[in-house]
């Protein structure tokens, strides 16, 4: 073999969501992108707002293109780091400063970052299900073991005693993804509250630092005026992540940032291994052009209407039509219960209707798919036909199997 | 320790080229840039070339803003992957097609994705001294081995005889950087051709592909005419990495591409693999506004003689006041030999005259000083007095060492 042999489950695990998102793209081809109802890949498509635009353009009139082009400190430019900065006190309180802000490609660079800093061989990260499928390679990459807290049956909240339980020496963070990808929950401050306290307990009975990712670039998506609690105000040891992905529909560009407080235990000693890491993982720096452009864009709002109508839309049709949802309270995602056993047979159903939808099995959630409602208003209600068939057919296919096991 | 063990080596030897680069700009500020001589860093600065301005004005005024800011494949737009394999087939009469180009951030991006590919614990990658020091971490984050083929005494020819002897079972793939960073070097035809040659006996040998991943930054900076041979013209299974960061002076945008073209064994495979890990090392995919403003930029030629007169100026003037350099052929780098036995007093000599050199212990290479002359021609001339002082400094510091002897 040429390969790595360790690049064999990296491989065979490869994104079911790139899987779902490639055949809905060939199945456009095949049939008309108007006949396709594709639901796979969290692409945004709220506009992207025209402050980005002004400001690229501003600053290619203004700048030095060697400035805005070039190297600079492999951990940003420092005026975006003191924007950052200043931009998170005013927001949540706190006391960053530039030196606290590494700028990364997305919140996946800083991830990687992070466990590159973090997992010795064997050193294990914790995570809740439902959660994004990509913290598995993640992790696996620097030989650490991602540790999967199950859910409750059908239960969406932290499943605080499970995770208890599986904190162990060993344990060197917790990846905690709000608004959740894939469910669409928002966990509560009353929710985190004991999260928290629970981490604080582990920390001592392990005797080190238990580092709470929080992986967030989902924050400007919440709904009904729901809060996301700012987790670095309820936990000390907490590394924030951010990415401009969503909030600026800009997920092409690969820009975000870290940031660790001056409280964070070897919170320095962190930052500065991070710093290194990104530059020898091959990122070097977060694109320069785009650190300059969020600068100028910090406090630029999504329409979150744009996706709220979906929402609205998508939710409360598939529920008449018989569907079990998970109510969405942030992100772009609605889960949907497989209304079939066999959710193969699900999945070949609602190809049939050329819908595509991707399956959680690789979330740590089996039974459930995953419609990420990023797409065009006229797209969802053109789909509600196509659900309506596949909900008909569904009940079709399970009166066709009773037939048979009758016989 | 919060931090991972295997964190320890990576921070110990981070990088002397920033270490100096900052000290540079410390320095700066102490004493005024005017005051301040600094060649520590490979920032290009001749122009960006217009078209890169225009190309981003004309994709943001007529292209759909999701498309240059949003998610594409994962391993880049389809038109421009073809736009690149078109280009090098152009250029170098290959038959590469768009599956055989991954946009990729950079070739140290590209170098990374290629170590997490092929490497499992204790293989080994095999570069020549002296080396661009970063492919050290490169390797060892993948728990790899770098393994250093030695220079001969002073002679900056790939050492054939020793790379034979050094390639075993766990060899998994050859770095080759040309033009090489720090020498200023650029192999030639017929060294290349010793080389490939004594690679395809490895490769029969060791009964497995010895990829030769050729990190090509500088192609474009090679002076009086010379040629960079295209290995993979010479040799079938080469990995070709090309950046844009200094043909059009955008270091800062990581942005460049692999090719591996269908007669790499098992390159289909490595391909696959290659797109699969971008995504999951959390690049995802490469800047994509840049991805579309290189895809117009492919031909646009770099004013080579921008750095032509700094290379000529510096080489004549430091050979006249008698420092010893190697003839430089190409990139921006010039290696200056201690005239100091004891590298670190000199070192001490330049900062006092407020030169920032780079010393190339890192780089494999002890005794040398590397000179990145990609700064303004005027800088060049303003250091000249400060270089004819050193030279002063060094001759009394030999006598007064010498005199202390004879005490």
């Amino acid at each position: 073999m040429s390969l790595a042999r360790t690049m064999e489950g990296l491989m065979a695990g490869n994104s079911v969501i790139r899987k779902m998102f490639e055949m809905g793209q060939e199945m456009a081809k095949n049939y008309g992108k108007d006949q396709v109802y594709d639901f796979s890949l969290g692409n945004p498509v709220a506009p992207v707002p025209y402050e980005v635009k002004n400001a690229i353009i501003s600053l290619l009139e203004n700048q030095d293109p060697h400035e805005i082009h070039g190297y600079m400190k492999n951990a940003g430019f420092d005026d975006v780091r003191t924007q950052v900065a200043e931009h998170l006190n005013s927001r949540f309180g706190q006391n960053y400063h530039k030196d606290n802000i590494l700028l990364c490609a997305g919140a996946a660079g800083g991830l990687n970052i992070l466990m590159r800093c973090l997992l010795d061989e064997e050193d294990e990260v914790l995570c809740f299900a439902p959660y994004f499928t990509e913290y598995k390679s993640y992790v696996s990459h620097y030989k650490g073991k991602l540790a999967v807290v199950p859910m409750r049956a059908d239960d969406f909240s932290l499943n605080l005693d499970a995770a208890e339980r599986m904190i162990r020496q060993r344990t060197k963070a917790v990846i905690l993804n709000n608004p959740n990808n894939p469910s669409g929950i928002i966990y509560s401050e009353e929710e985190l509250l004991l999260l928290t306290k629970m981490l604080k307990e582990a920390e001592e009975r392990v005797g080190h630092p238990i580092y709470l990712i929080c992986d967030e670039p989902y924050r400007e998506l919440a709904y009904d005026g729901r809060e996301v609690p700012y987790l670095p105000n309820l936990y000390r040891n907490s590394i924030y992540l951010y990415s401009f992905s969503k909030t600026l529909s800009i997920p092409g560009e690969r820009i975000g940032y870290m940031a660790i407080s001056d409280a964070v235990e070897d919170g320095e000693l962190l930052m500065q291994a991070a710093i290194i890491t990104g530059r020898t993982l091959g990122f070097v720096n977060a694109p320069s052009l785009f650190q300059k452009v969020i600068g100028q864009c910090l406090d630029v709002k999504i329409d979150l209407g744009f996706y709220d109508r979906n929402r609205k839309l998508l939710y409360t049709e598939l529920t008449e039509m018989g569907f079990t949802c998970v109510p969405p309270q942030g992100a772009f995602y609605l889960l949907v219960k497989s209304p079939l056993e066999d959710t193969e047979s699900f999945v070949k159903l609602a190809e049939k209707q050329h819908i595509i939808l991707v399956p959680t099995d690789g979330f740590g959630l089996p039974g459930y798919f995953r419609l990420a409602y990023c797409v065009p208003y006229e797209k969802i209600e053109a789909s509600l036909p196509a659900f309506r068939a596949l909900a008909e057919d569904c009940r079709n296919w399970e009166s066709e199997k009773e037939a048979e096991e009758e016989r």
